[in-house]
């Protein structure tokens, strides 16, 4: 998508081949551009979350290991960058999926081969990503469309819980790219973003998004959408996901779930955009077998904002010492799920449906 | 409760006869004491929330009236002070029964021996406030002590919402009160604590509390609750209210009914902790009837904490000019919530049964 006019995506190669990426830390005060220059960078940035959307991590993932491929392609280096990129975070399934790729990829290859090749692939990922949304974007926008019909032009709102945006992808979004659409097809649309506490990544990274691309939006705390859905003011949901079992529970932002009770107690359609790659063919039941990365408390205690004089820094919001439990990503049960918005079309949230929509990828249920 | 070993109320008239109050919008970095000496410092008190919480607001509002009485107690001054500090904020039901009692109180007195009874009656509230809440936690006391002889003696979880401790009463707070009990009786007992954004009274004023007393707690943010009650760690919820319907509808701080939707999706004990100031009688539908107030977008869009120099200061965590809703409360609907702990004891979220509790009140249904 564009910042200030210019195309970009979240990752990228430099003219001299180097990869880098936008530091999204540093967002909406600072565009800071940085460059990845080798795999203790990559990890660092994955676990600090420079990089984060279970997309792109797959993709920084892949990225990483090329660029690794360039000063040393041995097993051994192939081997510890996979298992040192995939300790970063535990979650997101992509990482894993990125890297068992590149892995085979690579492995079957002579050693000199495999730097050019690796790089190829990164670039193969990245660019299968940015097809997947776009598509993820073509079924969404048929949904919308609907509503608006149901509504008779009346505006369309819609609830969104984190960055599904197109940072957190390469580019388009998941969630995001159904809402990018509808507006390229004047579609009147509303955007409800719930700041995503611990990290804001809705008030730091999906409001700038909306402000770039003249969105129209309001920011809402986490707590506030049980009761906009009660007064009627929301008419679908649209989420991301970080993994989706094979049975359609998603695991996604810490949040999440919350919403879709409010969804489901209010009739309201709650969408998740799911990029086949976010699936977890090897797990049934999302609440017992997905692991929930438990984050560092300090998100909890600690919000990250700018002062009045324009530096970007910590406060602390409760008393010192605090303790605080901060687990990152929640479950939604897929019969909570109105629908999957995948790649290959809209789907229920049951294995039988994602069978059938992936006969070559399921396994026997 | 106590701060440092000294026992304070929320709210007091200092031996001079004047009224001070802590001034919550810098706890728990800086313990503020504020005299407020007209009415026009009372009205910006609550409309600023120097003091919150509807228990304290209804205290603060008849000793606004006290103060105002002792300059000018003409009939003039009664009616217009009454207005003022009615307009202050629209949602919590205290406000306007404290009012209306001060109000008809003083009307039926000779304008020379208003002040007095004036203030007479402030104490009076507010002793009232203290007591009812010393039996709220007496009867909250019993739902702990059968979920603690359930768990064989081990530890009993409880989630709280906002800040319904003692900060937002005179004393003993409301929903905390069964807490205080349950720790002075020896229970094994944790307290999650949301954060409860915008504002974040969890984060500041309750966990300040939990801390002053003692009480084992975590800090997390509103979205990690239902993730919790997912995998089992929380044995019952117990919140505040602003207002509740005579059929049992309890408005209280925006995500509330987020909560509820979780415990009841989780079989969790939801419970409300109800002094009967806060019963609207008149209502009965809190979703349609009752007012939400719409506060101010720079609490959403901006985040209050210390920094590292221990200067309490704002910073913005959205992009400039972000818009955003912040509805300041929400409605749980009386078929999610398990039970009121009154301080006539505990009785189901029903217009039969609040009839029953208080058939002196309840009107004809």
């Amino acid at each position: 998508m564009k910042i200030d006019g210019r195309h970009f995506r979240s990752i990228w190669r430099d003219a001299d081949g180097g990869v880098s990426v936008i530091d999204q830390r540093w967002l909406p005060h600072e565009l800071r551009l940085v460059r990845l220059p080798d795999r203790a960078a990559f990890a660092t940035a994955i676990r600090e979350m420079w990089v984060r959307g279970a997309p792109l991590i797959g993709a920084a993932a892949a990225y990483g290991v090329a660029v690794q491929m360039a000063t040393d392609a041995s097993d051994q280096a192939l081997s510890e960058t996979c298992a040192v990129l995939l300790a970063t975070r535990p979650t997101a399934i992509n990482l894993a999926w990125a890297l068992a790729d590149m892995r085979a990829t690579l492995a079957a290859l002579p050693v000199a081969a495999r730097a050019a090749a690796a790089f190829a692939r990164a670039e193969a990922i990245a660019d299968a990503d940015v097809e997947i949304n776009r598509q993820i974007g073509r079924h969404g926008l048929v949904l919308i469309k609907a509503i608006a019909a149901r509504k008779r032009g009346g505006r369309v709102n819609i609830l969104t819980h984190c960055n599904a945006g197109w940072l957190a992808t390469v580019d388009w979004g998941t969630a995001t790219a159904p809402i990018y659409h509808a507006i390229a097809a004047g579609i009147d649309l509303h955007v409800f973003v719930d700041e995503t506490r611990p990290r804001n990544q809705g008030a730091q990274l999906t409001a700038w998004e909306m402000k770039s691309h003249g969105v129209s939006h309001d920011l809402i705390v986490d707590n506030a959408a049980g009761h906009l859905m009660q007064h009627g003011e929301i008419d679908m949901v649209i989420v991301g996901t970080d993994r989706t079992t094979a049975q359609g529970d998603v695991c996604n932002k810490i949040g999440t779930y919350l919403k879709a009770l409010a969804a489901r107690a209010n009739g309201v359609p709650f969408y998740v955009a799911l990029p086949s790659p976010s699936i977890d063919w090897s797990l049934r039941d999302g609440l017992r077998e997905i692991p929930i990365e438990e984050r560092p408390s300090a998100e909890v205690t600690h919000v990250q904002g700018r002062d009045e004089q324009g530096r970007v820094l910590m406060v602390q919001i409760a008393p010192d010492a605090t303790p605080a439990r901060n687990p990152a990503f929640d479950v939604t049960p897929a019969h909570l799920i109105t629908g999957l918005i995948t790649e290959r079309g809209v789907c229920a949230a049951t294995a039988q449906a994602l069978a059938a929509m992936w006969p070559d990828r399921a396994r026997q249920v």
